[in-house]
């Protein structure tokens, strides 16, 4: 088994109210950065797998993201698998 | 001035108990995911910025982190912009 990093970035969708983004916004237009726009804030999870392999890793992620990291009627999400960190044979 | 896509990324600094991702890690432990460990939740902010070139709007959003983005003190940050989306003369 090797183990895997794995980056998510988990972002609300299109037409959900981001109610954190606009007040940081709003913020940032309101002291010295007017020429600051359409932010919006989602999470970035960064976590370690086992996995015999990294299309294996991947798709244990995408469980978990679906099942209990995500909330897929109200967040998009992508994952990235990185380079097995060391191999324990 | 050109338009340019921002992305952040802010993570906790080493050493900093991050209370969200240790509920998050033992959930999914307890469930089908004994397989994933040492997760970590960060925020992940999109913004838009308008700057004359991409030094520039990389200097702005720099500086939004340091001041209001980010806190400093307990988390990191990096920033990437993207290629600009149309000019305006």
């Amino acid at each position: 088994m090797k183990k895997f990093n794995a980056i998510i970035t988990i972002t609300l969708r299109k037409g959900i109210l981001d109610v954190q983004g606009k007040t940081v916004e709003h913020a940032l237009q309101a002291t010295d950065f007017p020429m600051i726009s359409q932010l919006r804030i989602g999470k970035y999870v960064e976590l370690t797998v086992q996995a015999k392999d990294s299309d294996a890793a991947e798709a244990i992620v995408e469980k978990a993201c679906s099942k209990l990291i995500a909330n897929p009627i109200m967040e998009d999400y992508s994952i990235e698998i990185l380079e097995p960190l060391w191999e324990n044979s």
